[in-house]
């Protein structure tokens, strides 16, 4: 399904660039080799690399770039030196229609200024916003925004569910995704009024969404509906909140496991199962938060991951560029656009 | 140390009203001889319980009430047509100094708004809140508030901050936690204005207060602050999705460890670590959210709570009602009142 297609990289993006970035694209290139990818950065340091990866070496072409943004660079900085580094080339890339898609590891902050200049908002969206892929108890579900904004308003937030739903359909292959709106409560009096007014608007707008409702904190798990729509101050506390979370618990049951002589030869004989449960809870699998709401695909690896999580991100990158992701959510809000011009009163009286 | 202390207690608030409310007293009572219990409730729904727990009717004095408050009551009918019910008579115990605090199991927001007619707010506090023990690395962090109030701003944010430390002291007994503001990042620029502000507040304010800055999600369940601060809609979602992202991981791994003949061979081997794990994960240990900044203490249950949970509300009811916690709370809002009249300029041109 991919052939035919290329993906630009940030090759000097995340914390073990450029080795981790190169074995992610040499484990796509396996699997996929109809794949092409522009690979920018410094290219005495990435051609030596692909000498040991040969399917990588085989499928990408080097671009080469002196410069790259460090992981600490203010995003106000990285705009205004940026030029020329790995992380702009690599979006610019995506701007001139070299490649369908953009993957970087890199700093998050400047790769969202960045990609804000060189591919700008797509027609209709206010606030682009990132997306994150929550695992759930039955699958994983999208939830946006996870820090792009630090605060959105009604509109902003049916915005994020058009994205949400279609992004979705594109990448997890859901005919017709369940939305619900992150609140701390169900009732519809619950909640500060933005929400209240985005529940009202989302109904109302004659968007075609399967939209539940409310839901609260412990149904983003629970997989009570398919996207979460929140602002990002929240969206990001609540991820953040959830890793950590996972992360205490996965020590507890490990201090527990290895606390005595019969413990440890208990989970010698439950083996398979736990590294089935670990392999389940790894997060490398579930990397790659997505940039939406620009002319152009973008996709964000975490910084700290290693060439199997690069290669999640890859995955991902692979499944948006081969969808009608952007052609679906800019008729959702075309018909979001009719909705509001149709309703201003209405719409005025509540905001 | 509980000795001569009286408690007011809802027994018709809860799931499991009042059986479960009277296994609670009765589990302290056995612990604690010397604490005496006002028990407001249809006395002759309660005589007869009490009679197969002795602990608990040698402790009990029973205060006949007809009515009680349903779980699925709004507030403000609540407030209406409450007069009269267990829980308004159990807070109005506190209201006239027969009791020291009033534990409850019944409807969340019927108990705030009860709780504020009956006991009113302290002198200085703008917004009472809802605290709750999060188990992290290191022991328990007092998060705040999360969920009596949808929106705060930097002042009712320091308010938190002053009530959450005077509480960990108090419940805890940490003689200088750590406190610590939810954010979407480390440094100074980051979050929203009131997150930002809020921050320069406690630090400038002249409170005595160990502020280490802001933290974000994660830094919750490590344990990097003991006292986490922030607004009711933030720190709601943020509780619910810790508690569902346990829920979800306790499942996968029960699902391991039956999974197969091995595993669960491994699962019995392990079994006494295994339960203590379940142990130190059982939320009934952690039960017990406190409103804080009225003029009386009151300790919210969950509503869903079986015997040992309602103990475990009661015992961090004794824990509050034995400390100094509303001097202390009283101390350093005189002391922020003071550096506020000392600096209206500054924090006018910031606000």
């Amino acid at each position: 399904m991919a052939d035919g297609l290329t993906i630009s990289i940030d090759a000097m993006g995340g914390d073990h660039a450029p080795e981790a970035v190169l074995d992610g694209i040499d484990h796509v290139a396996r699997k996929e080799p109809g794949v092409r990818f522009l690979t920018h950065g410094p290219e005495e340091r990435i051609r030596p690399l692909l000498e040991t990866r040969p399917a990588a070496r085989a499928a990408c072409e080097i671009r080469h770039a002196d410069k790259h943004i460090a992981m600490d660079v203010k995003p106000a900085q990285a705009m205004r030196q940026g030029k020329g580094s790995s992380m702009w080339n690599a979006l610019a890339s995506v701007e001139a229609g070299e490649a369908q898609v953009c993957v970087s590891a890199g700093n998050t902050g400047a790769l969202m200024a960045i990609a804000m200049i060189r591919l700008r908002k797509m027609e209709g969206v206010h606030r682009p916003a990132l997306i994150a892929s929550w695992p759930t108890a039955n699958g994983f579900a999208a939830v946006l925004d996870v820090g792009a904004n630090v605060q959105a308003d009604a509109s902003q937030l049916v915005e994020f569910a058009i994205m949400g739903e279609a992004y979705q359909r594109a990448v997890r292959g859901q005919a017709r995704p369940k939305v619900g709106l992150l609140n701390v409560g169900s009732e519809d009096q619950k909640g500060h009024e933005e929400i209240r007014f985005a529940g009202r608007l989302i109904r109302e707008a004659g968007v075609d969404l399967d939209f539940y409702g409310f839901i609260e904190g412990d149904d983003i798990s629970k997989g009570t509906v398919d996207v979460v729509v929140t602002d990002g101050f929240t969206g990001n506390i609540a991820l953040k909140t959830a890793e950590g979370t996972a992360r205490l618990l996965a020590g507890f049951i490990k201090e527990a496991l290895t606390g005595s002589v019969l413990s440890r030869a208990g989970a010698l004989l439950a083996y398979p199962a736990l590294k089935k449960l670990r392999d389940r809870m790894d997060p490398r699998t579930v990397n790659g938060a997505v940039f939406v709401g620009l002319n152009g695909l973008v996709v964000k690896s975490h910084g700290g991951t290693d060439g199997l999580g690069f290669a999640s991100a890859i995955d991902v990158a692979i499944r948006m560029a081969g969808s009608h992701f952007r052609e679906e959510v800019s008729a959702n809000l075309a018909r979001l656009a009719v909705a509001e011009v149709a309703t201003p009163a209405a719409a005025g009286g509540l905001a």
